[in-house]
């Protein structure tokens, strides 16, 4: 399953680091705590959408670029896991799914 | 400011009634509750990455294409941000703000 946080998470992570800016930076830029946009770039916590806005902000992007970065990996993920359902079944787990 | 849950709300609602559905049918094809879904959708509630997944597959649509569409409304929105803020400031306002 493609999560959008993880997804964001990615997008501005490499954003701040194109920029060659620290956490500690850009945290202080959008008011929010290292900790909260650590954890938002590692995908591990949902980005209020005020948050999402401040830390645009922070990064002097438009919202609308970071959504079309993320729309363009969510894709990317979305081909490729559409590529792996469409595999066809090892016969050795077909074995499996018979003995079962 | 804009706020992505308010762009991605109007993207999924106007999506469910391109399609013709109840927030019912749609609420029980996602298994998230229909006060759930209808916060969502009026932008008053943050989806989590999980749920909006889900909600996208209901509505048989890749979360890509939903993004790419939240993309363009507030790329929208920000261009008419800008172009109010550009807007030269009334003579009664400027009054007022010299008489504070």
């Amino acid at each position: 399953m493609v999560l959008l946080r993880q997804e964001l998470g990615d997008v501005l992570r490499e954003e701040r680091q194109q920029q060659r800016r620290t956490l500690r930076e850009v945290s202080a830029a959008a008011r929010v705590s290292l900790g909260y946009l650590s954890e938002v770039e590692r995908g591990q916590k949902e980005a209020s959408s005020e948050l999402l806005a401040s830390i645009c902000g922070a990064l002097e992007l438009p919202m609308s670029i970071v959504l079309s970065q993320v729309s363009e990996r969510v894709a990317e993920t979305e081909r490729t896991e559409a590529g792996v359902a469409s595999l066809p079944v090892p016969a050795r787990a077909t074995g499996l799914v018979s003995a079962a």
